[in-house]
């Protein structure tokens, strides 16, 4: 059935028309309010949310042979919420069960039943906040833009793209090849669209609905049936996005196991066994380095689109407005305590310092700059708690508590700022958490070498640059093109390097080391289905 | 310079339109004939050749540490041509080399010189035959055609394909976002392409133009680099190929040296070396399974887009036309001595034989059918040379007399036709050059089943149905689909099962094991370049 997609043709069309346009296009409200959202919606959120504590949670018809769950919130407290689980070939078995009918359903079909799970998801943004802040840490603002609606927008966005990579091409055509005097050669062909095979999300701790949704609904769009593989600290908000698609899938008469849960627990992890799995051909995955190198290395029967670790970097070579680049990065530095992947860590500035509208800066006066930008940010305890939120592992605050012994200090508390040599091999790795450092460079060509060199070698999915120099600016734009790097110069005000909207920018460009996939090219979408022709004689 | 392009661009833009119609349409005319490549072009293509024969091939400025080329005509006749060779090392360096001005040149630049050459390759078509036809061993119409203007259109294809997904997304575009009664946020927004890195192209014996040009033209249409590396049998029509590029990049400022020739030998092979070289960034590789499975092992670097081996198949169920039938499957068998990847090799046959328009036919009368419509085809020794051309390598006459031994041999000579019965292993793997199988099968529903399971464990690139019962034919349809292969159904006079049209069939759906890449669709393309962004406010 087609009615859902002849409900949301509209939005669809313009959500395609955003995709190549790359202004500002936000179909999904970002503002947590009950005038957008609803009178009593927050308050139902926040009900719907303390209903589930303590439950089991309901996933009707989903394979299920024990329980699993053990997810505590990073302000305190568990959930006490356990899933349905099952072994991995029982997932498998009711991923491939439900392939040919995913596969079978038209791309209409599949296009309008995503498009109204995402219209259901977004009505439940409260809830989902509640669910993304108590299982990431985030302060709940941010929980409900990056849980909710800036997720749902970044899923629109890869629905729209796969419907426009399967539409590119028509489904049948009449092939005619003259033979001059004699009749033409004529073929009557038509293409099926081949989804590659069961498809598994890996999901991460932080970011569970952002940096998962892109790959599942690419992934269904296309036809291919997903098994999301949640991080077992961030179960919960990907549950809920599993269950509302099953619930619409069946509403529209597709198989609900197209769409499956593989909850499991640190101690007995799931991943490897799913990821090497014959039948899974594609593998979305957020995550550190070390197992995307295991992935690589073992699951090569799948198509891999990953995110992994990076060093972004900020290169401060001269401030036409210092105290508003200081509060600026402020800002990006402290928001979720570092925890994004777009935070900015290795900051570079020439031994000889920087100019700015406040006269000559040493490096020093860079980093009391930024010191005093943070306390002033989160002085309010309130405020600092909105901004910093939670950290999601307990193994980021030991690894910060490691950091701190013997380095230099320029603030300490979270964030931290540390200061670093240029050769200081902790400034060039990724230092995931509320820390940042200083490093000090020969000079400003020294700093712009060392951020480019570090996007091409370790990574990076953001870097900032600080300049007054247009020349100097110039030369830097290809230069981190070339290392493979988006780059923001001389952000001030209410705009951040960590930002990354979906509809116009492509987050991660798929150029260095920090992953391989883009949100969203054509590239994150077009492997995901091939195509089958028949062809016949016509008379 | 954009010269090129604009001298081009209406044809750009009709290969842009009939890619999205998928009609007929081939920009290089197929026929050998004076008519359309100007009086005395047969002539000079021939004195061209000759004069090429026993001598060093010049690739001026190429690197060039020794020489290398024993290429010996399959015909008979050794080419006593030398090439420019050079250690990977130094092919890598002189590619790295090139890699920055080529990323800096724009898609209009890199298109425009591409298709400037791809017209002057054309003009080169007989001489391009005459190369084709000595190092592959196809007949000189084949030659021509496969050699040079179907390959052409394959190349054009893949710059048309290449030059929409580089346009696709702006490059540039204003990001303002609303804010309430505030003055929006804005930000100036900037893209650029930057391409994977180094290409290397796997060639293969049989077809070293129409399975490279697609490759090699996309990698260099999205600035990446290309080291051609030619089967040490087939280096001439890719050398001709490389010149003529390189000529073109010089009188369109682009870097000569990014596209080489990495001519080596079978007993100093240095693809593994190439393959594994951490600027090797994108593949294409034509060729067995057995080193496509080494490349995904060790190449892990790159992205992997390969042909490899197959098993097509024929399922005989009902012959609305029996004798044309036979006689169409008789020129898809004896084509080029079977030595095409889209060639039938297993025909499966029901042993309760089919209905046809002749009455029904047992499988014997089948097998003796198919026969005598191979000796109808052959008798003619002239036309039988036409058709069959030559074997390219030794190794397949080798392998063809070894199958001889103890098999039920239905016809014999070139093609070859053997009794199989329906579990023999013989017929389920592929073997390469002049045999086909007839197999057996319990019934219609068991041949149907093995044709599609053989297509989906063993891969196929080809399948062909013939029967007279519509309905089975409707169940075939979604049946070889799944199992992702392109399948011809009830074909006679002169369409064949081999071909494949350029702009309108993709060949090879990159859904089973018979490769991971489709030429041309979007993920041959996409992934071979990303985009990396400049941001900044504006006021």
């Amino acid at each position: 059935m087609t009615e859902f997609f002849d409900r949301h043709q509209a939005l669809l069309q313009d959500a395609r028309k955003a995709l190549t346009a790359r202004g500002f296009w936000a179909p999904f409200a970002e503002i947590p309010s009950e005038s957008v959202y609803g009178a009593g919606s927050r308050a139902a959120g926040q009900a719907a949310f303390d209903a589930l504590k303590g439950q089991p949670f309901a996933l009707p018809g989903h394979p299920e042979q024990r329980r699993v769950g053990a997810e505590e919130s990073p302000f305190g407290g568990a959930l006490d919420i356990t899933y349905p689980a099952a072994d991995p070939a029982a997932l498998i078995a009711a991923a491939q069960g439900s392939a040919q009918a995913l596969a079978d359903a038209t791309p209409k079909a599949r296009v309008g039943a995503l498009i109204e799970a995402l219209v259901r998801l977004n009505r439940h943004s409260f809830l989902i906040a509640h669910a993304t802040q108590h299982t990431t840490g985030q302060g709940f603002a941010m929980a409900f833009q990056a849980g909710g609606p800036h997720a749902q927008d970044r899923a629109l966005e890869a629905v729209a793209l796969a419907w426009d990579e399967m539409t590119r091409f028509p489904d049948h055509a009449i092939w005619e090849k003259p033979q001059g005097k004699a009749a033409p050669l004529r073929l009557d062909k038509h293409w099926t669209l081949v989804p590659a095979g069961v498809a598994l999300t890996i999901g991460c701790n932080t970011f569970p609905t952002w940096n998962g949704y892109p790959g599942i609904f690419a992934s269904l769009a296309t036809g291919n049936p997903v098994i999301v593989k949640p991080h077992p600290r961030a179960i919960l908000p990907l549950a809920l996005t599993v269950r509302i698609l099953r619930e619409v899938f069946a509403e529209a008469g597709l198989p609900a196991d197209a769409i499956l849960l593989a909850a499991d627990t640190a101690e007995a992890p799931m991943t490897q066994a799913l990821a090497t799995d014959p039948a899974v051909r594609i593998i979305d995955y957020t995550g550190g380095t070390a197992f995307g190198d295991w992935l690589r290395a073992n699951a090569r029967q799948a198509r891999l689109f990953t995110e992994e670790a990076g060093v972004n970097t900020v290169t401060i070579l001269g401030a036409p407005d210092f105290t508003g680049m200081c509060d600026n990065l402020a800002f990006s530095l402290a928001l979720y305590s570092g925890q994004m992947c777009t935070a900015p860590q290795t900051i570079l500035v020439p031994e000889g310092g920087i100019d700015s509208d406040l006269g000559h800066k040493t490096p020093d006066q860079v980093g009391q700059g930024l010191a005093h930008a943070l306390d002033r940010l989160l002085e309010d305890p309130a405020r600092a708690v909105g901004v910093l939120g939670a950290v999601a592992n307990p193994a980021t605050v030991a690894r910060m508590e490691a950091l701190r012994q013997g380095a230099r200090v320029i603030r300490d508390g979270r964030p931290m700022l540390l200061a670093a040599g240029a050769d200081d091999a902790v400034a060039q790795g990724e230092c995931f958490g509320p820390v940042a450092f200083l490093v000090t460079c020969a000079d400003a060509e020294a700093a712009l070498d060392r951020a480019t060199a570090l996007a091409r070698d370790r990574g990076a999915i953001t870097a900032a640059l600080y300049d007054t120099d247009e020349e100097r600016i110039a030369r830097a734009i290809p230069a981190f093109a070339r290392a493979g790097v988006n780059l923001s110069i001389n952000l001030t005000g209410a705009i951040y390097v960590n930002q990354s909207a979906a509809f116009s920018d492509f987050h991660v460009t798929g150029a260095n080391p920090a992953g391989n996939a883009c949100l969203t090219d054509t590239a994150f979408v077009a492997p995901r289905f091939t195509r089958a022709m028949w062809r016949r004689q016509v008379a």
